[in-house]
């Protein structure tokens, strides 16, 4: 794992169902955190939905650890970020989940960070907040702004693994075509387009603008070139066979 | 609302639990998504989850339809876009939701944009990955790759809506503290600190520079130098004074 991402902590205060408890060790596992604290939860249902949304992360359901208070689960941290949707007097210095992560990043080298998450009725009370020494809160759509409490933890957790930059977006399996390779094929079609009849000589250069335009925008790599290179080619094959081809048919 | 974004429509195919796409429909209203369809949904619970988790976007659910095959579902969309987990031969071509989402608002400019969510179980067919235009792989971690549905669907959801640029952050309240007010604020500090005797005038320089460090990181706005100079003037009278207020006591 990630050094940086192993010295995050999610802390859950006061969390009424077991549910958003499981959801999110499922979203941290999805992103590479694995230290999970709960503060004094509440929960109000028989606890079993917890394991059942953890789905394959119930290691870090395991895991977790259970403190009285707020202060005790982040007695350990260098640095506190809390998590609010409420707007107020001291709840004005608040950042942008986006903006906030790389920096974190930075001081989680040195320490170990905690992300405070209140609870889903209330929040975290003035008191808690005065025991963060940053805000976050996340871009939600002003009409309704209420998160689910396993998704502001997956948000905040997604956005701080794309600041790792560890994700390898999948490989393009194919390399992108060349030019000079693109020409070919271009010079390919031009040609079977003429021999099917497609377009004649005298028109061929506009006709062919409207090919080269689709060919832009989606014939990008070797593999495509090899596709639309076939089709040419059968394409020319088969108006020089079909007589016979039709005659075995 | 935006109105990119009333031309965007979730599509879930083949949802087995109802209560995932109650949490659909509140991370869509969170991120001022409104438009629903379910294509041939295999609900393998009760259906009361769906509303419990849609809280107060129950608005979404209830205007939601159903389709039999993705091909009606999306008949009218201009772009459709499916989001996959798996690697393949065919699903090489596939972006991040962060780079793609700029050129979906684009797209949706000029007609529907249709987001598919394959099953909780095994995803998108084949047959259904070929309708799609263009992929979408999440970020995740690459131990644990497996993302619940609902989560994946606010993913997409919120880098749609960060991309539209429509979220304000809140407003800092207090503007920033110009330079001439902070220097104020630094000589009142120097002033008090000699008086109360923290420091000498000959170390006098020298231990401003650690205030001047602290002040750098920490007083930013109007209202932050609002509270450092009451500090340095209460604690300047407090030591003049100090005889008489204990008196008093």
């Amino acid at each position: 794992m990630n050094a940086p991402l192993e010295n995050f902590r999610i802390v859950l205060v006061g969390t009424l169902y077991s549910g958003n408890i499981g959801s999110v060790c499922r979203a941290m596992a999805n992103m590479g955190l694995r230290d999970l604290a709960l503060v004094a939860p509440r929960i109000c249902d028989d606890g079993t939905e917890a394991g059942r949304m953890a789905v394959h992360a119930t290691d870090i359901l395991e895991t977790k650890r259970t403190f009285a208070t707020l202060e005790e689960a982040v007695a350990d941290c260098a640095w506190v970020v809390g998590t609010t949707a409420r707007e107020g007097l001291y709840r004005a210095h608040v950042q942008e989940p986006r903006k906030l992560m790389p920096e974190l990043l930075r001081r989680a080298a040195d320490g170990k960070v905690a992300l405070v998450f209140g609870r889903e009725d209330k929040g975290l009370t003035n008191d808690e907040i005065a025991q963060c020494n940053q805000l976050i809160r996340i871009p939600v759509c002003p009409g309704y702004t209420s998160i689910n409490l396993s998704q502001a933890v997956l948000i905040c957790a997604y956005e701080l693994y794309c600041a790792t930059g560890d994700y390898v977006p999948p490989v393009e399996k194919s390399l992108p075509a060349t030019a000079g390779v693109k020409r070919r094929l271009f010079e390919k079609w031009r040609e079977m387009l003429l021999k099917i009849g497609f377009m004649k000589e005298d028109k061929a250069d506009h006709m062919m603008q409207g090919i080269q335009r689709i060919f832009s925008r989606g014939v990008y790599t070797e593999d495509d070139v090899a596709i639309m290179m076939g089709v040419a080619r059968q394409s020319a094959w088969f108006s020089d066979h079909r007589d016979k081809w039709e005659e075995k048919e």
